[in-house]
């Protein structure tokens, strides 16, 4: 037993207020379950991380929490190994690559892998702080002071059915002018100089439009469009074809590797996935078919933050393109994302965020965003402190919600609006 | 300036006694150069790497030497785009892919990595004694207390020609006995449970003859035959199918990664490289192509222990097996090698160490091997010390040397023995 071994896990399920936001499965619920890991050292150094909240996610993270007292904070290696032998019965879940939703395929890999990346995470930040070291400098050290990200638009309502969650500022954007409106508000805000638009909600020809009129209000501006695999492969040519001059990517535009493959032969606009692969076994057939020029990886999927590290050395490797995906998340999540996009030495673009979308945080203070940018911290760790206040107020929510909201569902939401809704099969369009 | 800034970087190359071991290009000389690379930074704090000494590699160090003072030990991944950019004028490489000797292909790019390399582990094991934490500790930490290597087997003379360098007392090795008895030695003074046969000296009867006699005495232990590219493609064939219920793998019995992939094509014995795959522009042909099942990684040529976890990383994501390739190196490499090899969680063979072959070290203590396992260290940094007087001793060889010694060259050495000899053109057999 040294300082750095662990002697306490704690794990805070909690809700955090989402805005209505259209994507092509659905509405974003008004809350949106994320998972706070906490562990403490012998030595009394602390370090978080989040992942995914959702049930599935609960249990197994249980199971590695038990086992982990008596551990080293060091030893990330053995927490992914021990990972990789968590029960994820019940979840119906296999091993085997299935075809999944919004977050590309669903695997006990892949699961057990998303619930490892917050202790992962946690245990870089217990260390940073037992040594005196940022993340990064665990991570071989930063090669740039600042991160940057770009604004991530979404055809949304104004409010949430029924009025329901938490009200917002942002007003609705469900057409060209709004979207722009939007992209511009963000722009002030934040200081945003990239854009993307989660597509796959109005028929392509009007996020066609959407996206013509954000490279005119914004000539020269790296824009994306994200249809979440919604559409054909003709459907993803015609788009490509249509948008070539003004899009840095496109990201999903069409299900599977097979479809990305006939759209990547067929087109010069880059193809961006964090559908197509977000697990190892997905890579080698879509990096030797050409499928995917971008990886946008999720540090939560592939297990935390080194593994990002390999992930980006198997795209450098195959001359795949590198930048980073964001479902909803809180500031732990983002300051980690900041840390290891820092160390990685060819990141091609702006990574996502859903951060500004997020009105509520467990940090005594907000992660900085501006001029698009957050500073690479060079505190010990993440540089992030809990604030307890809010973390017990967002985990009482969970605690009281009814079982609407402690699984992300976003046709649940969609039916309040459109009576028998479904998410609809790909493509659609 | 903080505790980890670099201050000061020490570059000593030395001159070390090797033994007349026979391979394809020839014999190695009575002393082979290594380069000694120490940093220390404000805190007090030292760290020491070793890689390549000869001529083409000092210039380069040099350079990157000058460079560091100011700079973290923290900051590997600035270290290696520093060396990214080290001219490497007068040593006739380029940027492309040639052909190559013993260590693969010749590339600007991996000499720098190799340069570099030296450094990386330099910072790493001062980080770590700044620290106060192992070098695995800063790598993810180790899965296993003690790392497995190899005997490795050598035709030899017992004595160089003119009685030159310094005595030892393995005796000669020039057929199976010879092999066999080395084999029995090895097993003896450290405990070897694997063993690799050098070839590509003899005619490839001769070889097999030898592996079958240490099958016969040695057997159920995995058993490698390693010719360094000299045999034809139906040459390797035969080769693997007479030796097919005894070998391990078979390391590069051909040239290429063309000619590789025709072997691999044809047998079930998997196929091992240390010269197919020394850089990464190699690996996507390599890898697609199903050339080789191992890859067998060297620290220096890849630029150090971080670029080897992504190595292995790429090799897990595309089903290629991992070990360790060895060179001539004193005690330090061995150390950076068993550090590395401990956080690897799939090493799927014993790794390959030259060093019961250096009977002179640069540290206070050599490293142990017993059951053929070196200990994995939790001291801070490597867990070594330097042993002044000795590197004073091989630096001054160094100094003093005529040039015969400064850059290694096994077909000058051999030359003593066979008047004429140039190293043979591949595939020799």
């Amino acid at each position: 037993m040294d300082r750095l071994t662990i002697e306490e896990v704690r794990l805070t399920p909690v809700l955090v207020a989402d805005p209505p936001l259209l994507n092509t499965q659905g509405l974003h619920q008004p809350y949106t379950p994320r998972l706070v890991v906490e562990v403490r050292t012998a030595g009394g150094h602390s370090g978080v991380g989040e992942t995914y909240g959702d049930t599935k996610y609960l249990a197994p993270a249980r199971k590695l929490a038990e086992r982990l007292p008596g551990r080293s904070v060091r030893d990330v290696n053995a927490l992914l190994a021990m990972a990789g032998e968590l029960p994820v019965s019940g979840t119906g879940l296999s091993d085997s690559v299935d075809v999944g939703g919004l977050r590309g395929v669903q695997t006990a890999e892949k699961l057990r892998l998303s619930v490892a990346s917050a202790f992962e995470v946690a245990c870089l930040d217990a260390l940073g702080h037992a040594l005196g070291e940022p993340v990064h400098a665990l991570l071989g050290g930063r090669v740039r002071d600042t991160v940057e990200y770009a604004a991530y638009l979404f055809y949304r309502h104004a409010r949430h059915p029924d009025d329901a969650g938490e009200p917002d500022d942002w007003g609705d954007a469900l057409d060209a002018p709004g979207v722009v409106a939007q992209a511009r508000l963000l722009a002030e805000r934040y200081g945003f100089r990239s854009f993307k638009l989660k597509g796959g909600v109005l028929p392509p020809d009007e996020e066609v439009a959407a996206v013509r009129a954000l490279a005119a209000e914004f000539p020269g501006s790296p824009l994306r469009l994200d249809p979440n695999g919604a559409w054909t492969v003709a459907t993803s040519l015609r788009v490509a074809d249509e948008l070539r001059d003004v899009l840095e990517y496109l990201e999903d535009p069409t299900s599977g590797t097979e479809a990305m493959a006939a759209v990547a032969a067929e087109t010069r606009v880059p193809l961006a996935t964090n559908m197509c692969v977000t697990t190892r076994g997905e890579i080698p057939e879509a990096f030797t078919r050409g499928a995917v020029q971008v990886v946008l990886s999720d540090h939560h999927y592939w297990g935390g933050l080194r593994r990002t590290l390999e992930l980006a050395a198997v795209c450098r490797t195959f001359g795949v393109g590198l930048a980073m995906h964001s479902n909803t998340h809180l500031g732990i999540s983002l300051a980690a994302m900041t840390q290891v996009a820092s160390v990685v030495p060819d990141l091609h673009h702006t990574c996502d965020t859903h951060y500004p979308w997020q009105s509520e945080d467990v940090l005594t203070a907000r992660v900085p965003l501006a001029s698009g940018r957050v500073r690479v911290s060079d505190a010990p760790g993440l540089g992030v402190a809990l604030d307890r206040d809010a973390l017990a107020r967002l985990h009482r929510r969970w605690r009281e919600d009814d079982g609407t909201h402690r699984d992300r569902d976003d046709a649940a939401a969609m039916r309040r609006l459109v009576p028998g809704w479904d998410a609809p099969a790909v493509p659609r369009w």
